[in-house]
């Protein structure tokens, strides 16, 4: 059965631990003995509830979460967080920062703009390509603002941020859709964090946000009631019907991770996998090229071109033959793109850097 | 394995046909031999876009969908519905009908009251409790009203709609979640619908709209664009990445529900398991009591009562030990609620009915 499985580069959705799957395969007809499968049990039943405190309970274990911060699960995808956030956190008359990096910044300070009133801190867009993180010194922070809105890593550049912008006492607001729990973070710097879950825990059709309690019990009441973090918060993210079989996917990815060492042995295999790739392109720089500034690059995503379309064209063919896929750059950028999400194992990107080595000698 | 299998009376997230989820299990490590779960494929590739399209095909085909209605795939539950409808379709000094049969019918009046202007057209409750539709005689309709809502299964009280009602030429927009494909439904007579899946064509998670296009385009434009049903429209729902397993899943049940005849014969197989439980209250009236009026009976959602609130905690312990799960009434009604959606088998029905025949001789 494993050989049949195919080295998964894809974006997003990405592929899932394997056991995290087997698990899901042997309990799809009969949950623990109950005689149903997780997704047909009622939402207010003992066993659903079980899954879900556990999947909030190890997102709190793994990251060490603090006390006085939400776990919450919300459907809608990152780009529903585009605008609860500003519904929740911006009141006419005040204003937010965002920090531009990416297609997907450009895209939550766009939907911000249709509830608020939104202004750039910062971006680092050069023919509208970003290829770096922006430095402290060329934040333009409003101390005003009701929050700082940033992006940790973004898939379409493959740029990542490696350290925390320092932005005094305004709520900073991540979206880690594409980077969470990819190694510890100091939750505590966050005033609210939203992140899909289709790139590192799980399927899509889950935002996992967490948010300073404080916060979310200060956010606009005036607003529809399912769109209020407060709704999610008071009512342990079961106001309405979560996407249940989601959650439990969550849960199986998160009890794999924890089974393996949690967080620290996560960030092991993720540095040792982006050094092994970022190691190979350097090693043939005459070939292989990464637009990312080195102390910008990725983690997550790895990008790079090849000294011409065509070529580029006929290594993301090879390579799909020889069962590696989704490594075709984003439609608007082009090139290639490696995505390395918690789940890629070493030997996938083992037989990718293989596959570079052998493809050199052949152009 | 399938003996393990229980008896599903859940009210929803409810059971799903077997074959769709030994269909999910075989695939779940590989789709089509691709290599990867469908969960695992990226939403704009090929695997998945053709799963996401038959799925859209067989909802037009099996409810013969006009084609000047679109097909759409959201997320956020009927709850977020509640407040994207008035987003979408009620502008400031304007105002929408809402017709109360039940608590869900209830919170969407509610929720549309926190977006704009709204009306009561008829409501049913007698002591916060609901056991009848309403006539047409007693609707009072405004005639200026962007549209008229209503919720054509309750399954709190076990009612339904088994008429439509006239509203002239004001737009009619009904929440079907827990009837959706219960029997083909004229769907030129409505201006929109709504339905969460979780009852009769799949998981929780996943929210299937079917609305006029003209309406849709008509629709308000400066709201933020994941909450336009025109963004979902012109891409056909891909304009984020939706909840992709969960529309396989879709798939899957909808294809077995082609399989097996389509919607009349679903429909056929709801009638039957309807008639057969409530002929079974009906026949030991001295015992079970049914509160609602028999014109309004829910096919969906059958609610009784026992003597005593006791000899109901009884009879759903006992059930249970009998493998007949999901029994218990809504928290805020009480009693005993046998949900029949389309995944429950006639042999369930039957057991149960079996069980109440005997339940009777020894209470």
């Amino acid at each position: 059965m494993i050989t049949t499985r195919v080295h998964n580069f894809n974006a997003g959705p990405a592929g899932l631990p394997l056991p995290a799957l087997e698990r899901a395969q042997r309990e799809l007809l009969d949950f623990e003995g109950t005689g149903m499968s997780i997704m047909e049990h009622s939402h207010r039943g003992k066993a659903y509830e079980g899954v879900h405190n556990e999947a909030i309970k190890l997102i709190r274990e793994l990251l060490s979460v603090p006390d006085h911060y939400d776990v919450l699960f919300l459907q809608g995808g990152a780009s529903q967080q585009f605008a609860m956030v500003p519904m929740n956190f911006l009141p006419p008359g005040r204003s937010a920062d965002y920090i531009l990096t990416g297609g997907w910044s450009e895209k939550a300070y766009q939907e911000a703009g249709r509830v608020g009133a939104v202004k750039v801190a910062a971006t680092t867009a050069v023919d509208k390509r970003y290829t770096r993180i922006p430095r402290q010194e060329e934040l333009r922070l409003d101390a005003d603002a009701e929050y700082v809105h940033m992006t940790s890593n973004n898939t379409l550049f493959g740029t990542q941020w490696h350290w925390l912008p320092d932005v005094g006492s305004v709520p900073l607001v991540a979206d880690m859709s594409s980077d969470f729990m990819w190694k510890r973070v100091d939750v505590s710097r966050f005033a609210l964090i939203y992140a899909g879950a289709q790139k590192n825990i799980g399927p899509s059709g889950v935002v996992v946000v967490i948010a300073k309690k404080e916060l979310v019990q200060s956010a606009r009441k005036d607003i529809p009631t399912i769109f209020r973090y407060a709704t999610f918060a008071e009512n342990n993210s079961l106001y309405n019907t979560p996407p249940t079989f989601s959650i439990y996917l969550i849960r199986n990815v998160l009890a794999y991770m924890h089974e393996i060492g949690g967080l620290d042995e996560v960030e092991r295999r993720n540095r040792q996998k982006g050094d092994l790739l970022y190691g190979a392109i350097d090693h043939h720089h005459d070939f292989y090229r990464a637009p990312v500034e080195k102390e910008s690059r990725s983690f997550m995503n790895v990008v790079f071109r090849l000294p011409t379309e065509e070529l580029e064209k006929k290594f993301i063919a090879e390579a799909a033959k020889e069962r590696m896929v989704g490594l075709a750059g984003h439609r608007s950028t082009g090139g290639v793109r490696a995505s390395l999400y918690n789940a890629v194992g070493i030997e996938s990107v083992e037989r990718l850097v293989d596959f570079m080595k052998d493809f050199v000698k052949r152009a």
